[in-house]
């Protein structure tokens, strides 16, 4: 049985409480656009892609309520979270025929569906680089609930083992929120996809141990030049399977690319809550007298990804930018 | 006030319980072997220099239980944990003298000593590397709670401090035991260092910014050509500094260094129990059907490492084994 991360039926938009996995599947029920920006900012709903579509659905409960217009409800909801460039593509998806006095329920409908479609085809577009790989370490969730269904790094691994390849996924349990041990874990014991946590300190072990063949995570936004914002640690990641010459994946639908940055040197980077490092589950672990600082995100400069998984290929680097202005003027010719 | 680890008086070994730091001050009063050997093996204990003097002291135990032979007491006790060098050097620093039918209690005093006294003088040879560095990164806890007083990579900080450096110290939280946000800062926190605790993932992200000017750790144990162990996740921060061009030091005393051993290739690296990892304080976060693997320590290669801060000085890594052999002539030659 699939996950699936939301869904959305006449001016309710269902959400699965990520917060709340593994140990309770529970489903929130959204009827507000303040409620989606809330669902955002706590990550009840979390993964670029996901964001991206709850905010899509926001607009569309904005338009609703009645008392927003276009641009207020794009600012309320953009206003949750800084890094992710999906959150503002699926704001401008809406954002955009809301203004122009279409449908907006069927604009967010088929930017759900894009999304979906694309990460189905990040898998089919990756999968060939897993068959013969037999340990691929991932960093945070990027799965079906990262992605509403699907998912982007486990898209590949999907598809892979669906085609009989031995996968075994290493996964880092990604603190502070361990979006790892929680969410990528429970979807791939539920496929029956052979794992093991790890801690986030042991991926380094097992880079030079030889027992991880490629690493593939996900992004929040990606610059024209390859440098991509990820899940705090991904850089760490990164410098290591480097320096062990093992290959680094990241897969991403087009929302994730950001054509207006040149560089990840002016990537937002969300700084969070003190307490999500300073103690665990709701107990305090560090001293009263102890802070913390606790950035969301590391940003992961291009040198150090081997390739990028897009809906339409495997992807360079080098390419990113190139590949991204074809996709403008593409965008631009109206099809006839 | 100083911390100190444990302590020895008639037939009694308190120890510090580290697995209820900073919460509780709870001190445990050992009188078996046995005792000794469970605390190390729990963690109670721990901190490869601390492991020592701990073990130094179950020898004099297990000779006033009066049902060991040296052998067996040393065998009891060495099968603690595998990875620290200074377990062994301990142990073997009273079994030698209690098998020769001298004063064991005199020669755990006095390993005892020589370890808080080599840990003082690695905070005065170390001092001045840190006399103008601003942040500095720690890994684990390699304080006073890890050596019985002073501590191996705290100590230089902790006299470079007392000499007016401007230090802010970046205290990884070492998952998934937490001794850098339980332990490392609160000691810092005791002596009014200012520090911040970061998630492991965090580390790579501040070294990228130029926010470290410097990392120091502690080690279980060095090989002969500066290759060494210590707790998981060191290795990822050798790995990522150097990518920063940012020095890396490892502070230890003579005890930690195995001149037996020619590589780290086959330092035994000790595996906990997944459950360290599956869960936290008792509350399981991962999924029920999910494993996991939980290496304590890694292997960090001798070309990470800008130098070792020994009790006597700083020494490359390129010339660890020359001083070694230089201490091993020394101390073959009787004083006179």
């Amino acid at each position: 049985m699939a996950v699936r991360a939301l869904w959305y039926r006449s001016g309710v938009l269902s959400v699965l409480d990520q917060r709340a996995l593994p140990g309770r599947t529970r489903v929130l029920r959204l009827r507000r656009l303040a409620e989606v920006a809330t669902a955002i900012r706590t990550l009840t709903v979390r993964g670029a892609p996901t964001i991206g579509v709850a905010a899509a659905y926001g607009m569309v409960l904005g338009w609703r309520e009645g008392r927003y217009s276009p641009a207020r409800a794009a600012r309320a909801l953009g206003a949750t979270r800084p890094t992710a460039h999906d959150l503002f593509v699926g704001i401008e998806a809406v954002r955009r025929v809301w203004a122009a006095g279409g449908d907006v329920e069927a604009a967010a409908d088929a930017y759900r569906r894009e999304i979906v479609d694309e990460c189905h085809r990040i898998g089919i577009a990756g999968a060939g680089l897993f068959a013969k790989t037999r340990g691929v370490l991932t960093h945070c969730n990027a799965g079906a609930l990262a992605t509403v269904e699907w998912g982007t790094a486990l898209a590949p691994l999907r598809v892979a083992f669906e085609r009989g390849a031995h996968l075994f996924v290493w996964v880092d349990e990604t603190r502070p929120l361990l979006q790892g041990s929680r969410l990528t874990a429970w979807e791939l014991a539920r496929e029956g996809i052979p794992h093991a946590v790890i801690a986030d300190n042991a991926a380094g072990h097992y880079l030079a141990a030889g027992a991880v063949d490629a690493v593939i995570v996900g992004a929040d936004r990606i610059a024209r030049n390859g440098d991509f914002a990820n899940k705090i640690g991904t850089y760490e990641k990164a410098v290591v399977a480097k320096a062990n010459r093992v290959p680094f994946y990241v897969a991403a639908p087009w929302s994730t690319f950001d054509p207006k940055r040149a560089t990840g040197a002016s990537i937002p980077v969300e700084e969070r809550a003190p307490d999500e490092v300073l103690g665990f589950g709701g107990v305090r672990t560090s001293p009263r007298a102890s802070p913390a600082r606790n950035p969301a995100f590391d940003v992961t400069p291009a040198r150090y990804v081997t390739a990028f998984i897009t809906p339409d290929g495997v992807v360079p680097p080098r390419r990113v930018a190139a590949t991204l202005a074809a996709r403008a003027v593409r965008d631009a010719v109206p099809v006839v």
